[in-house]
């Protein structure tokens, strides 16, 4: 293609881990290598601390092998950081890119990465730099894309590990069990947890998303009617859920450095409030990072579409595009088709994709059933089928 | 062969399920059918609940798919108790087997359980009623086997998750982390997490067993030490560490319905120190039953195990044996291999097998390597392999 921009390429990651991010940086360094208009293939250790820093990894020197198997590793293989720029921090991310001719620079992460991705392309339009978000996170709460990179995986890990967990405290009836999944505003991935029902009495029971208020007497007696009818019973909840006027519902009373509020475990909490007022045993789980780095429990699906964003992005920004994120189109539902596309950052950028009401039961402890429809294509493989016997009774004598 | 009993065979299981516990319940049913001594093939309902009520399931109506399925489905498949049999418990159970002609029954469990089996097989002694203890348990506790169906599971399943944890960690080390393992009295289970350490400062960088008294000021000063020297420092513990005068290191402050004390969250307990004492920021996960009842992480040697341990126990019965427990016997290491025995209930029952000094380090803090040679076999497939880049530093212009 004439008139294409001759220069290199800078990718880095933002943001938490999720079991196909790297999966995005194979999609990055694959593609980019078709393109001989990008030359060095550069990638930012630790974010936007090694963009900063000028530490940058030459990818060229990667083995095949590695880059195809990243595809296949957990967690963020550039390094990751949390750090906030500051608007001093801006023209200096533009003298680096000028300093090392970056003339492609890719940003991989959720929210707050896309907001900084937007700066960054917006100093850098004058420059000829171009500059493409690629979306991850696990919460999906990514707007104006069907759903982001590292979703499906999260989701398909809450749904097995809720099987199982109730397939456990099914077989052994002893206690209310309330597992803690993560996503602190947005409730799609706790909701994924309802993908393991198959029966109406089957767990999970009752289910709590911070988008509706957590009320403590509608809890305990839901817990009590549910343990009266089936006595094993599995509460999945989220690390985010708040009481009416907004507050956490767990505090663990620790004062961090910063003189905040530690949040306490939410499972926890919900499972001390089951012994101490309804008297039934109880116990408590939470995975918490795990369900965002396991690569037994990843979605096909998820790995493919991480790829493929990355894919599409270096296309794109070779391609002269600039200024957008990866988006994805569900094109059809049954088979599950999709298919790439840009949306401007400026639109994603610091907006925040909540899990919508027509999910959400009426009384707020429970998934709609049309939510299937929505989550269960992107777990990629189906879900494994468990046994339940038949259990036919022998006449007694 | 002649002389061999006619009757029926009863199949109960007790105490915690495990990842594999099913698969013993397909070795038995598969060797019964094989044996036409065997008539009846029942299952106990919730193990003795069952067995008391009367409460049996006819196994022989069950498909041949399900039953070998049972191998890849978690949980007890009959369901299990906790119940502690009284003194006055015993006769019942005598007179039921009676009732029912059972001439074959075997108990599937772990310590608990083969203590009870062995009283029932001393009451049955002179009614030609074998009786044979199946081994499971995650704590791998059971004395006389070189380890328990169920441990190799739980095995795998602490090692993956520390070493994607570690990943995860590592490539954003903004927090200290600290993961809870089961094993309230063992630290077999909890040790299994450093098989997940290839390299000296890869996670997990401390480990605390309930072998070892846990003194705060050295965990403190330890993790401290490692913050300087990684950043993202992993500790696993098990939910058992108990202070120098064997009191839990944490309690919920909550009060059960017996007035008994509620444990609290160790890995909670342990990232409120660090944050609190040394103003670093932590968090703690805590997969708690998930860790014996995944089978995404599964081991297939543990699985292939037992199921022959359940065909072992038939065949032992059949042929006259009675008393006691199938053990498990390593006969060579490198291929592995192992063979199926018997060792007499009395010997095992309420006897509890920890960790060994000799794989603990000095400090109660870690694991020694010989420990990966006993553990390592038992994890079944190898563990994955995940990518860490070589990172070739691009020169500074």
């Amino acid at each position: 293609m004439t008139g294409q921009i001759q220069g290199n390429l800078l990718l880095a990651q933002g943001g938490g881990p999720t079991a196909v991010i790297s999966a995005s940086v194979r999609g990055v360094i694959e593609e980019a290598k078709k393109h001989c208009c990008i030359r060095g293939i550069y990638g930012a250790k630790n974010g936007m601390d090694g963009l900063l820093n000028e530490d940058f990894i030459d990818l060229r020197k990667e083995s095949e092998k590695d880059i195809k198997n990243l595809a296949f590793t957990p967690a963020a293989a550039l390094g990751s950081c949390r750090r906030r720029l500051t608007e001093e921090d801006y023209p200096c991310v533009l003298q680096v890119l000028k300093k090392y001719n970056i003339k492609y620079f890719f940003y991989n992460g959720g929210n707050d990465s896309m907001d900084t991705c937007n700066k960054i392309a917006s100093l850098a339009a004058d420059q000829d730099i171009k500059v493409i978000g690629i979306p991850k996170t696990i919460d999906n709460d990514l707007k104006f894309t069907d759903h982001s990179p590292g979703f499906g995986s999260a989701a398909r890990y809450a749904a097995i590990c809720t099987m199982e967990l109730y397939k456990d405290v099914e077989s052994l009836p002893i206690h209310v069990c309330v597992m803690e999944l993560m996503g602190r505003n947005a409730g799609w991935l706790t909701a994924a947890a309802s993908m393991a029902k198959i029966n109406e009495n089957d767990g999970p029971h009752l289910v709590y998303l911070p988008e509706r208020p957590f009320v403590e007497k509608e809890f305990l007696n839901d817990v009590k009617m549910w343990h009266e009818k089936v006595g094993g019973v599995l509460v999945v909840a989220s690390e985010g859920i708040k009481d009416a006027k907004g507050n956490p519902i767990a505090e663990s009373g620790i004062i961090d450095g910063f003189g905040h509020k530690v949040p306490g475990g939410v499972a926890q909490h919900l499972s001390n409030l089951v012994i101490s007022k309804l008297g039934i045993k109880s116990r408590s789980e939470k995975p918490g990072l795990l369900g965002r780095c396991s690569i037994p429990m990843q979605s096909c699906l998820d790995r493919e579409e991480a790829i493929k964003v990355g894919n599409f992005a270096v296309l794109s920004a070779v391609k002269g595009k600039t200024g957008c994120m990866v988006a994805i189109k569900r094109v059809s539902n049954d088979p599950y088709e999709s298919e790439m596309g840009l949306v401007p950052l400026k639109k994603v950028a610091n907006v925040e994709k909540k899990l919508p009401d027509k999910y959400i039961n009426k009384r707020g402890n429970g998934i709609e059933l049309s939510y299937k429809e929505y989550c269960l294509p992107l777990l990629g493989e189906p879900l494994p089928e468990y046994v339940s016997l038949r259990k036919t009774p022998l006449e007694k004598i």
